[in-house]
This record gives C-alpha cells, structure tokens and sequence, in this order.
C-alpha cells in the first residue's frame, strides 16, 4: 500500500498534507495557546468575534519567534464555542489550523472549549446515532433551490410505520442551515435527550433562514423581507416536510424555535400561525414587549392555542433587559410561558444548553 | 420585523454580516478576479493549489489600490473545482470571500468555474433530490467515532419495501468524508443520473477514509496503516450500512470506487476482497502493474468474479503514465476492464466526469 500511495499521489499534495499544522491547543485548565506560522509578518493577533465572546473583547497580540512563529496563550476561555480570527498585518484571516463554520455571512474559525461537568452535546459512543439529512429543495417563491438539513432520530427508518413530531428551528444572522448542527451539535444533544428518555423522539428541520424574490443581488444575506421567509416557511416548507417525512401534520405536533435573529423569526411566524405551531420558543431572540403579534394581546386566546411559549436567553446576554421585559409584561397579562435563564452570553453554549432545557418540554 | 432585528442583534453583529464582501468574480470568459481588502499588507497574492491546477503553477501577485483593496484578474481559468490560497505578507490564508472545503488535510479556499456546456453536477430543480445523510458510528477498531455520509436515492423514504445496491466511494488523500458531497456534488450527479434513467438507483457510502489504532496522535491524517482503513471497511462499515440501510447485502451488489489515494484503496480492499466486491473502479488511481494484487495475476479467477473493473484518468494527470501501463498489463493477461480516459488534470472536474461515466455502468 505505501508503493500505491507514493504512486498516486503528487510529492507536493504529500508534502502539503502530511506536514504537521500546528494546531491551536486547548490546556487542561481552559487556557488556549494560538499559533500561526508567518516569518515575513510585521504583527499577528488573535481576536474573538462578538460582543461577550469567551475570548475576550480586545485582540491579542502573539509573539514571534525566531524561526518565524508566532504565538500567545490566553484564557482561560470559557468552556463552549467562540468565532475568532487572527489578524496579520491587519487582514482578519481564518486560522489554518482551525476548522471553519458558516458564521458572520462566510465560513469562519471557531474555537471549541470542552466543559468538563458537561456531556449532553458530544457524541454518545453508546446509541446508534440520528441522522443529519442534507436536502435541496426548489423553492417557487424565491425561485431557487434552497438546501435543509433535517435531523431523524434514531430508529426512524427502522420504525416505518411510526410518525412523528417536528421542530422548525432557526439559525442566527450571518448563520445558515449547517449551523445548528456544526456549531450547536443538535444530533448529539437530541441523541443524547433520547437516549436518556429525556424527550420525545421528533423530526428536527433546519431551514437557510433568508429569503429574497427570484433576481435578488444577494439572496443569502439577512433580508428585511421576513415576510417572504414567513411565507417560504408557511407555504412551502412545512407541506414540504410532510410530504417528504413521515409527519404527524397537525399544530399540535409542529414547535417552532430560533436564535437571535431566528429566535425573532420562530416568534413572528409561530404565534401569527397558530393554526400550524402550537410551540413557540425563542432563544435570546426575545421581541419587542410593546409591539408583540397580535396573540399576544389576548390573554385568553394564546392561553387556550399556545401548548408552550418558552422564552430563553443567557445572563449575560446583551438582549436580557429585553428579554426580562417580555417576561414581565406577559406575567402581567396572565399568559402562561416558561421563562428560562441559563448560564452564558450571546453564544452558542447558551443556546446549545436552550435546545437541552427546551426539548423535553415538546409534545407533552 | 425592522423592531425585532434591530432589538436582538447587535450593531456589531449586523454590522459584520452586512458588510458586503468584495466576492471572487467569476466572469463570462471564465477568467477570474480575486480582492482582498488589506491596507496594511506589504503584498498580496493568489495561488492555486497542486500540480496542473486550471489556475496556474505560479501565484499571481495581485496589485494594491489607494483604498487598500488589492485584486488581480487571472485566466480564463478551466472550469470546474480548484483548491487555492491568498499570500498574505508571505503567509497563506484562505479567501474571507470563498467557502472552505476539507481538502489539503483542513479547511481550503475552493474556486468553483461553471463549464457552460456541462449541467450534470448542478441541483436539478425539476426533481426532488436525494439525500446526503451525516452519520456518526462508533468504531471498535480504531476507538473513536466516525462520521460518514450516506447519499440515498430519491424515493428511498417512499418505497419502503425496496432495497438497494451500494456503492462505497472513497475521497482522495487530504480530503475527508464531506469531500464527495461538497467539492464532488456526488448527490447531484446522482440525482441528474437517476432523473436522465442513466444508472439504477443506488445507495453511496462516504466514508472516512483514515484509519488509526486507539491512542494515535493524528488519527486523522492519512496514515500508512492501511490495512486497519481496509479491516474498517470490511469488518465493521459494510455489516454497519447492511443494518442500518436496506441494502441488496451481498457481492454482486455491492460496488468500491474512490479517487486518487481512495483509488488505491478501493483497488486493494475490493480486489482483495471479491466476497463483499464485484464491481472496482479506481478514478486517478491506479495501482502498480507490476505489483497488483493476486486476483489480478489470474485472469480466469478475475474474469469469473468481477462484474466490473473501471480505470478512469485524465488525460493530463500526473498518473496517466501509470494507469496506461496497468491498462497494458491487463489488456496483455486477457482480464476484462474498462479504461476510461476523460478530460483534465488531477482534479475534480475529471472525477465528476467519472462518476457520471461509472454510475450507468454499475448493478447492470
């Protein structure tokens, strides 16, 4: 084999994969030492992206050695994932050594801190896993295909007579429909819920959360237009999902959830159509207290169409305030939700830790 | 939905993510344009990646404006998929502006040139698509879990009494098992074969194609153990897809294919293992005549047990010298084959070519 190898492979793609990269290294303790090799650079830093990110909000400079490498080690970082970049000589770059993930509109490092206490977002050995479904779909209202991932759980191909629950669940802005399951790991935590008879077994789907009409300049960017992602959702997707799947096709059955931007998105969308979601949730995504759907002016009403309304968002979150006010005004008006504080800032731990709290509380 | 955007988003955040990047042009001609915002850069370049890239063996220095934005205009550059790097002040980086694709054994700037005469590896609308599911599978051998991708045929929902042929499909060396999906559009080639009736309908596994013992530093580099990738695939991810899909589990429908370093193990594992495999194919890798496995040293025995025997190159591939001869020697001992010459360099346009020439010659 190693006579095949050297023959089918050019010396240089051998060169150019087998040389070590150094690899950003994560210590025991949480701190992270960041390296990059450039002998011909004047400066290198390593910066997190995002306000309240784990990493802290100014760069850091790293220093270089003689032979051309640079360095620092910072931290300790706090335990989840944060988007970063170095900076060389001014340029923001992707670190080399780093995996990339679909974040601020392109594909962006991030660095993964494992928390020791917890283990409810990485791969159980232990199970069979769910599936994560890449699919495209045409769409007639923007007039493009349009990818989804969908998430089966355990067993779905296996029980083919049993149907089942759906989750819609949204990404942020400058995110898109790989996020949930590259940065927030939602196969392994609806995994591991089901292995642990946390939650119902559900269809969870994934959708690219921008819409623009056929023609539009740059249709994967966030759009103003969130009536169209509305009606994408409404009118497209979710006949499409029952078509393809095998659903339970009733509100009852049907949750819609987001993040940040997508957590604005699951609310407008789920409490305007009642007679298709009867879960709502928002994930530091919270709306304006004082201009709300209609819904939610009448008590009565959402109390008797809403199964859950669950409202999460981190202590640390820059939209709390916000947040903590939807809360009061909706305790004022008598209409049932679940108010849910979890450890963290704008960032996906938060929202991995949401998914957790959120999930066994679908379809009861 | 202005309200909501503005209230759970940060000015940071929007204001990144709207940022509009100056994206990589690719015009009508098929040349190209590369940008990169860098002020404080001394200079600036763009390289493709790997001998007879259709981008040229040398970078091309791109030039500074007063603004800051350096860019260069190259080609035309030959259509199809190329690996590339910006040089920044010497050190390479990926384009902000290009989404990342695993080869070069991490996350690379990838150039995608439309070939206006080709529409075999595009989403076809007219159809609904198969899909590419993400698995995860724990594995004895090598102690760690694996991630695979599984392309299944449209209809594979619908039509639950039905079962299927397989097709393992190996990636090249540097790449991963995301590669046949992203840069190789398996699933749109296969949905465009299906949809045209050119190939039976067919499952595809894409595995990774590494192997390591439990404790190994790199497990994920192409390792020189390849007889642990081959007990892999033989031992544990055939009876895994055989339970997991509903497959046709025996030899005469089951098929290995790979390109380049995944040539050469699909020709080693298949050809060796004539009880699992009865259709070969290696793309750009081609094993040494001089040195092949036994089967191929008894023209009766291979005659009596391949169902195929596929040897695709392209024609300006550094390996082409290498598939002649093997071709030679099997032509002389009288073993049946198809040899397959196509178009292009050691790349992956040739590849797709060979995937659309293949899938009609498999399970026949």
């Amino acid at each position: 084999m190693r006579l095949i190898l050297r023959l089918t492979l050019s010396a240089t793609l051998v060169a150019a994969v087998m040389t070590t990269i150094q690899a950003t290294e994560v210590h025991s303790d949480g701190r992270v030492t960041f390296r990059l090799r450039a002998p011909q650079a004047q400066s290198v830093a390593v910066a997190g992206k995002g306000k309240g990110n784990g990493m802290g909000d100014e760069p850091h400079p790293m220093t270089k050695q003689p032979d051309g490498a640079w360095s620092v080690t910072i931290g300790p970082v706090r335990p989840g994932f944060h988007y970063y970049e170095l900076i060389v000589d001014g340029v923001p770059i992707n670190d080399p050594s780093s995996p990339t993930y679909f974040g601020w509109g392109r594909d962006t490092s991030g660095l993964e801190v494992p928390d020791p206490a917890l283990d409810f977002y990485t791969p159980n050995p232990a199970v069979t896993s769910g599936q994560v479904r890449i699919l495209w779909r045409q769409s007639k209202l923007t007039g493009r295909m349009r990818q989804l991932h969908v998430y089966t759980p355990p067993g779905y191909d296996r029980d083919i007579d049993k149907r089942y629950p759906v989750l819609y669940l949204q990404h942020g802005a400058g995110e898109n429909q790989t996020s949930w399951t590259r940065q927030g790991k939602v196969n392994h935590i609806m995994d591991n819920l089901l292995a642990r008879e946390k939650a119902k077994p559900m269809i969870v789907v994934m959708a690219h959360g921008y819409a623009a009409r056929p023609g539009a300049a740059n249709p994967d960017r966030p759009s103003r237009e969130d009536n169209l992602f509305q009606q994408v959702v409404v009118e497209e997707l979710v006949p499409f999902i029952d078509d393809q799947f095998r659903t339970i096709a009733d509100r009852e059955h049907r949750a819609i959830a987001g993040l940040s931007m997508g957590g604005g998105q699951a609310m407008r969308i789920g409490l305007e159509h009642l007679d298709q979601f009867a879960w709502v949730a928002t994930m530091a995504g919270a709306i304006d207290a004082e201009n709300p759907p209609a819904v939610l002016r009448d008590p009565q009403l959402a109390n008797a169409r809403l199964k859950l309304l669950w409202i999460g968002c981190g202590r640390d979150d820059m939209i709390l305030e916000r947040s903590e006010k939807l809360h009061e005004k909706l305790t004022q008006q008598g209409i049932t939700h679940v108010y849910h504080l979890s450890d963290g800032s704008h960032e996906w731990q938060a929202w991995r830790k949401h998914l957790w709290e959120l999930g066994p509380l679908l379809f009861r």
